[in-house]
């Protein structure tokens, strides 16, 4: 193998491709990128077994051919390159060395052999559809704070995506719950999508998506199947196995008969709520809301350190009603409100409390209640 | 006491003094800030009993007095109120309380009393002088990093600051050594600095004392005696003990027949150091430098994951010299570089070696060699 290159696409297919390599492993290959140069193009290839990231990069290829290097350290050569800088890429199978070459720098880095690499097997995919990168990143960013981190609870560390009913037809929906709030993201229901399975995206590929996701232009070409799913632009092929577990029926968490309702500035709200935590240094800080006519107080009190109010103007016309939250859950919610006005629909001091934004109800979310 | 402060004053002296405050506290005064008010002025002291602090801001006061406060509380809460709100801070002693008024925000701090704050005893000064701000950042911005971090050589931990001879006369001078590299800066002598002892600045002052030297039109006023050292601004005092222990005879340290001379752009250097460093993960990272005339080869060889080498165009007239030395210890020195050029001065591959800005004596330093 022998390919010369741009050091700024390579510094991109690079990056890309390493932060799927996880930093301790016990398997070297692992560590390693497998680069595949033919024709015009170099491919640079890294899983962790679970995820498999695929980049391409427009190359000059002088000889055809592959290999493996580790992962990071290419990456940072790359990096420390000077901006502009072309590099060459030779692989030397006397001596099982990848040669790098850029001006008078040069690097001669161990490799593993390409056979050795644990290339995703190839599945068929039940569902083909294309999604915007906007609508897919608005249903992963305001799902994802609510994933669970309990790893007995394998099936809520991800995000549930499936097609599902609502007011105006058929949705694409992302769900995500810790059992403590809950996220409901819909979007339209891209063509070609529903026959699609439901499937719990994993957190880690959550994460990596997210990178192909900032061109508000671009279109990715979503593949789904029982038990994988595949994101693709034109240059990256994100690979991923989804969680093997049943995500439990999340419909009977969602209140339907909450009536009390308060509308308020959410930003107003959010920072309210993070300065009168800041009394407490407990890790479940409770925030009391005192809701009367058009006034909501809100107040912490930690006997040890001591105790702190704020008040605000809102919408509120319903009775009197005092509830207590963890300050951390309310602040995450409040701050996935992208429009002035967040609304809150209540029922009890003790029934979980349904949140969206205005009177969109595309995106809910709903927070279980502390005892204050 | 009661008092009203513009935020922004009271965010900018609270954070100076927070930073001096421990995170980890085994006597809870310490975790407080002394909080006291008189005149036009209040005044904000933290101590972890090695350095205080005092910072003084311009505020109404209504009625004078003192009290004491979770240190990083206070802190937090002023930082998240909004910019341009006006404080009061009022304390009730029936209920030993601090209450902390903004807009409709309001606070109750837990205090403890002001009586058992421990205030740093005022000592007799052997020397003050006056040095402009920039002077100072120079001094130990570009010897700190050769501090020493082994507490068993307690003595090198901080920066030795002394009056001492040069080729021009005296000179104030700050030198850090961690036995194996050295870093020896020297400012013009300050009028009234001569008699000034020679005393170890401990490391975490020397990184509050940073705040202070922001401004480059500032002087700051500099007492030292034989057992501490102060800073002072208008505004803010920063007190410390210096170490008890005796700086080595860091002279016979520095080579004075080195006659090998290299001169090479210093960013160059630092960026090739960096780029053949990569290969290699281990602490101590080897690399060798290989001088020939008006050249110089930089390698790094890393049996297990790869090799490196570049080439640079340097400035060197003397025999052909093969020397190693820790990757990480070049580049710090070579960063420490403001002009263009560093000269290196060699003697074998088994002397220190010493480096300097150009032909420019005042920053002077020395690194050892290592093994490759």
């Amino acid at each position: 193998m022998k390919l010369s290159i741009e050091r700024a696409a390579l510094l991109k297919a690079v990056s890309q491709a390493q932060s799927v390599v996880e930093r301790r492993n016990t398997i070297p290959i692992l560590a390693n990128v497998l680069i595949e140069a033919d024709g015009d193009t170099v491919q640079f290839r890294a899983t962790d077994l679970d995820i498999e990231v695929v980049d391409k990069a427009p190359a000059k290829v002088e000889r055809a051919g592959a290999t493996t290097v580790a992962a990071t350290t290419l990456h940072e050569i790359v990096r420390k390159l000077p901006d502009g800088a072309l590099v060459t890429l030779t692989a030397d199978s006397a001596s099982g060395r990848l040669t790098v070459e850029a001006g008078r720098s040069n690097f001669s880095l161990a490799t593993l052999p390409k056979e050795d690499f644990p290339v995703m097997a190839s599945s068929e995919y039940a569902s083909n559809f294309s999604a915007p990168a906007p609508m897919l990143r608005r249903l992963f960013d305001k799902s994802k704070f609510a994933i669970s981190t309990e790893e007995t609870r394998y099936y809520l560390n991800g995000v549930y995506m499936h097609v599902s009913d609502a007011d105006g037809g058929k949705v694409l929906r992302c769900v995500a719950t810790d059992g403590h709030r809950l996220a409901r993201i819909d979007a339209d229901l891209p063509e070609g999508a529903a026959d699609m399975p439901g499937v719990i995206v994993p957190r880690k590929t959550v994460g990596e998506l997210r990178k192909l996701l900032d061109d508000d232009e671009m279109k990715i070409a979503v593949s789904v199947s029982e038990t994988k799913i595949r994101f693709a632009t034109p240059d990256i092929t994100l690979t991923s196995k989804v969680i093997d577990g049943t995500f439990p029926d999340y419909t009977r968490v969602i209140p339907q008969n909450n009536t009390r309702r308060l509308e308020v500035d959410a930003s107003e709200f959010a920072q309210a709520v993070d300065r009168v935590a800041t009394v407490s240094s407990e890790r479940s800080r409770a925030v009391k809301l005192q809701l009367s006519e058009d006034k909501l107080v809100l107040s912490v009190n930690a006997p040890d350190s001591g105790a702190a109010e704020e008040e605000l103007a809102v919408a509120y016309g319903d009775e009197t009603l005092d509830i207590g939250f963890n300050a951390k859950y309310l602040l995450e919610i409040a701050s996935q409100v992208d429009r002035e006005n967040a609304v809150f629909l209540f029922n009890s001091a003790g029934d979980p409390t349904l949140m969206r934004e205005g009177n969109d109800t595309s995106a809910v979310y709903v927070v279980m209640p502390m005892r204050v």
